[in-house]
């Protein structure tokens, strides 16, 4: 769908969009708060989805847990606005720029998803890393939310 | 290595660090600009490299060009100090702050590896999206830096 994937000099120092995806036809995708700067998801989009989301200037993901094209918030309402989308050095990930006023991008229910912290130096058992919770309090209940939705977190 | 990821719950809500792997035993990492706040890139790590990110707060990648553990910096000097590492909420992501000074993060010579910006809005031609340059000089020239490296850009 996108430009052919040439050479190397074109794919990073040229002016077209040429984006490479993994085996399984997808590019990982990473979405920043425009209001804070923060990371709030990071999640994967299929060519479709990436077409999707630069057209309808919302975000569009592929869910690898339901195996289909994700408009972000069809079922929270939390959309996505996008205000811009970068891309990498060799065009294999995606930077989204998203505008989610006072909502949520985490399906546990915080702001972000990235709301745990690793502790940092020397480790003494790596089985029992105790993270610190960054974000005290969820933005929502996911079970009034996602009611009977399936969690999409796998083991 | 890390603990056993037992129950959804835990993993979703717990304090201990239960890092998820994929097929290929690598976890996707984002490094922002601990000045900024902007990404500086997309890459990968295996247990290992997270465990040496973690103990020396440098960052430590998996080169998937060069199928070994990568210290970001150990050709080019540009390091990156850990500043904080963050993870998402099924575990399959990393986030990490990086001090980088004065440097640069992109073999291509760029400050971020995320350079360029997709247009917005409907598409004409998918094979002909020009993109805009956001950083418009190089912070050094990867000719002097890498010398005779190869170009770890795959088509």
């Amino acid at each position: 769908m996108f430009k052919k994937r040439d050479n190397i000099k074109e794919v990073e120092e040229g002016k077209y969009l040429a984006p490479k995806f993994d085996e399984n036809g997808l590019i990982p995708v990473v979405a920043t708060d425009f209001q804070t700067g923060g990371i709030l998801m990071h999640g994967y989009m299929n060519e479709e989805s990436l077409k999707k989301t630069i057209e309808t200037k919302e975000a569009h993901y592929w869910s690898r847990s339901r195996k289909k094209i994700w408009r972000k918030g069809e079922i929270s309402g939390f959309v996505q606005k996008v205000r811009e989308i970068r891309i990498d050095d060799d065009q294999d990930s995606i930077w989204l720029f998203v505008d989610i006023g006072k909502g949520a991008s985490c399906h546990v229910g915080y702001r972000s998803c990235f709301y745990r912290s690793i502790p940092l130096g020397n480790i003494i058992n790596t089985e029992k890393l105790e993270m610190d919770f960054k974000e005290k309090e969820k933005i929502f209940d996911p079970k009034e939310v996602y009611k009977n939705e399936p969690n999409p977190t796998k083991l």
